[in-house]
């Protein structure tokens, strides 16, 4: 950590804030420059709060070098994690997985007939949201627990983990029954009490990116998860806001390589969400593998017009399967399987 | 609403589409274009789900006409709501509110303290972080309890109604108890889980807009409380992320007009948050005033440098107290009082 | 394109605003909605300037339903345009290009020395900068036109089309000279009198997207240069500004599948700039090719570390070997040759 | 500037980086972390490209603690510039000036009148566009040099310097004999061959900021012009890009204190294009004084909805002379005239 003082800064307040720094366990080595006193602070500085001594009138700046994440960090974990989701692996030379499947949960039936559909294609896991966020108050929330209990259903008879998100911290026991792998949607990224509650459950998380957060403040959501306790995170990228209309987001696959390099987590890529449009899923998907993708999260329906939401986004069960056989000769030219 | 077809679209499947969307009891009307086929839509569209009907294939593009909002719509209720938090009524004609307090709760005498010295200053409500939304798991989380305790002892001593920030569904009974004006901060503005919890409840909300929402989703925000039966909802701006780093956040004035016509909704300004800078703090807060905001919220603190957090952006009593006679100047020129 | 009138707009204001919209040559249809009433133009709306219609008061707002473009729509030009840069085809099912070299011409002998290998490793085109955008007026500036005249040796000795960033209307001579792929950058998209003067130049145009640029501003910026009467125009993405910290940029790869729906025009790809790491350059063009991009643009360096501009970014000769001979691999899955 | 160096960096490119970086006659200053080495640079770090720095593979990141600017840096010249405008001045505890007239020039008759209105309405300055950047080709490009000789005949007519954009190097001669305040859009802000071209030029610059560049790149564009010989800069703030529809940019009023700390140069907001809307200028516009704006820019006209451009954000000079009234007892409240 750097800190730059103000010109103007006395020598006691100088004195001062140094030993309050030194107090936390940290060495402090000091720069003198013409206009500016920069201490460079050595040690575990995750325990100095930065924005505390930005609060000091006679500080300039303070700028991080060092990350602020120490669970998460691929410094402190050289090998890949592998996250085992009710026996699919996820992560490292493992297979790349395929998650597909309705955005909302619509009926046993459907469900069964989705399952059977995507598991056919070539799909691993089967998703569905039972508690769907909407922006309007006036739109279809989900089936709830009966959606939860569908996608068990399914799961029983096609032997596929099932993938949900969660909204609430008062359902994490309803998801910990029914659910293997619980997702955190974009909007609760930086819900900092539903990620507490998650890091004390078992089972393995999910965590989508924040629609207009950065990678740091993702790994960070991560890190709250993996400091309660629960360690089995997989990073998901759906697309972020920017100023672009022709898609509904933008992805950006250059996450892979880096949370890849950053941190020892998996990551997936969801690029239905991160476009909006079922003509631009194939060529992202296949890009996602070409860049070194962990997995596939995909939207797919039997009749997307008739989907009870984010119908525009949604493949069909043929098209996945088209998908995963060009995907496949894609991930042997980069060394993986799928 | 209007619905713009592919130029390819079959008879039949048009027939299909405006048969449905009329089953909904609006009314479906025809342009025929060279190289699109458009329907605009009449009636009641906050029942039109638009992404629905994106998701026909033959359909190229959906644009709403209509605001989706009722409750929140200034059209359908022409005059300015008046929120009464304990006896202090924000909006409106009534006097411009100045809410003053520090970010974090640090204890009982301090709190006191500051209560004392804010009220001194002008300030007419008090506010303090009880359960903090920080970026890291290592960083100081807030007193909890113990903290809306102090906030409601400075509240009987000095007759102040308490602000302060919820984060969980699960404290909602705590903050009934001991808050008389509940915040929802920034990011949980699309916690909806949240947002439904505190339609249910009987104390005013103060709805923070998200680092990165339009001002139609927070509106939508609103219109999550007040479709849930709590119709008292005070918008509070607090600066949207941008690409700037010289400040903290880019603080959006012309929220103030915007949410006074598009809505009846008071709204309150937060320069301590939107710039992150004490030294800014005092000129954008008189722009607030001469654009017509109805409160202003603002971190106060005796020794800002010694915050427990955001001391960077932290004013002292005597600053305020000039902040608010020269405020009071400014909002006499536009016909208000302070 | 949809015009919304406000609710107390008078009769006569309306038949005003109708009468001057039809003097246009298009039609104008009406629907009335309880809180609205609602105009469709049919007919060539390229002529309608939408700002215009907004500017009266009795104007709600204006929603342009056609895009705004002609030359470069496909919806009119439904085949693909292959563009001829001095015999390299690019475009269509013509082979994936691969422009390669440094980001600023160093000189005679390190050109001849960078344009021998990247010839040896595969590409097909040159790239060097003579004049460079640069932020700060200390930072080199470039070569100048000795740079263009190092590059031109290059072509001639190794047979490889020049490409290279040209900042001024008044260098266009020199470029029509010396230069075979005019290119313009992101800082000068929508530099308009720029756009104009390239309208009337005889070679073709490498149009980066602005950093901050939708889709549709940056193919109106293609537009400018069709509409002038060059209709030579090579799509170029380097990635848009975002939150992100951790890349220079965000490459934005679902640009490949809708530049090519929405238009006819070839699309590069630039993940030298749009990463600015050259640990991530390889990952996001593999994902380029994957996604369907007709060509890659990559800075290439001996000594990246000794590059006099953007070194971090660049990759060497045997990095771009390997790039390349995985590129062949993925461009065959989907159907393409490089 | 701080160099942070990777864990695994051999001691002889440490060695060989501080050499290189000593060479350019600053000192080196290194503090050895657990898991990093950094140096801190002190001197004149402007004569130092950082990335030429990060291009070193080893080198892990570089920042800057300086600023990058000099002639512009309010650290080396403490005291206010005060811009002559053809005899009006501009910034220091001069009155805040008012720069008023149509977005488009539209020939003599209506220039004459409305610079007579907008001067009895109280404006100082005469605005209006005869190049105008137009985002379509088939819309007005302006009347060019006819454009520029009615303003000038206003000119003599009412005694009010003009201010006008100048899109083109091409043109800086016409500018320099018709004009009295030059200035630069927004799209050209970081078109360097321009900007070089003004700082030979003897006219002010109003220095319009991108539609998304930071205030760092924004006073680095007015440092090419003052590098160049030119000092007489003015900034001028008109909106920024964010992803809020409502308005058609968002004014950021945090860069009225900000520029006046950072820099010694006079700042003017632009309320009309910063909003898009006629109904938010004058809240916007008072903001902006309240603030300590040193100037107002506003798009004023005769019958807004008849402009030839942007007569949605453009006011009538009534309207103009109520703002300007309102205005003057703001200013006094902060101690300016206007």
């Amino acid at each position: 950590m750097i800190i730059t003082m103000k010109k103007n800064a006395p020598e006691q307040e100088i004195q001062n804030l140094v030993q309050s720094i030194e107090d936390k366990g940290v060495k402090v080595t000091m720069i003198q420059g013409a206009n500016y006193n920069v201490f460079g602070i050595v040690g575990d500085t995750t325990v100095v709060d930065d924005r505390l001594i930005t609060a000091n009138p006679y500080v300039d700046n303070v700028k991080r070098i060092a990350a602020p994440y120490k669970k998460a960090n691929r410094l402190f974990h050289p090998l890949d994690s592998v996250i085992d989701v009710d026996g699919v692996k996820v992560g490292g030379n493992e297979k790349i997985v395929i998650i597909g499947g309705p955005c909302s949960v619509e009926g046993e039936e459907s469900t069964m007939q989705i399952a059977k559909e995507v598991k056919e294609a070539g799909a691993m896991m089967l998703r569905g949201g039972a508690y769907k966020p909407r922006t309007s108050p006036y739109s279809f929330q989900g089936m709830g627990i009966e959606g939860l209990k569908c996608l068990y259903k399914a799961k029983l008879a096609y032997n596929m983990p099932i993938v949900s998100e969660l909204m609430s911290e008062n359902k994490v026991d309803e998801f910990e029954e029914y659910v293997d792998l619980i997702q955190v949607g974009a909007r609760n990224m930086q819900n900092f009490d539903l990620l507490k509650a998650l890091g004390k459950c078992s089972k393995p998380i999910l965590l989508k990116r924040g629609l207009s957060n950065t990678m740091e403040e993702w790994i960070m959501a991560a890190e709250y998860i993996m400091a309660g306790g629960n360690e089995n995170v997989i990073m998901c990228e759906r697309g972020i806001r920017t100023f672009e209309t022709y898609t509904r987001n933008t992805l950006d696959l250059s996450v892979i390589p880096i949370i890849k390099s950053k941190t020892h987590l998996p990551i997936v890529i969801d690029p239905s969400h991160a476009t909006g449009k079922r003509d631009l899923v194939e060529s992202m998907a296949l890009a996602a593998i070409a860049a070194g993708a962990d997995g596939l999260m995909l939207e797919v329906h039997e009749n997307p017009e008739c989907a009870w939401s984010d119908g525009a986004q949604t493949i069909t069960p043929a098209a996945l399967k088209t998908l995963i056989e060009k995907g496949r000769k894609i991930a042997n030219v980069i060394g993986r399987e799928m």
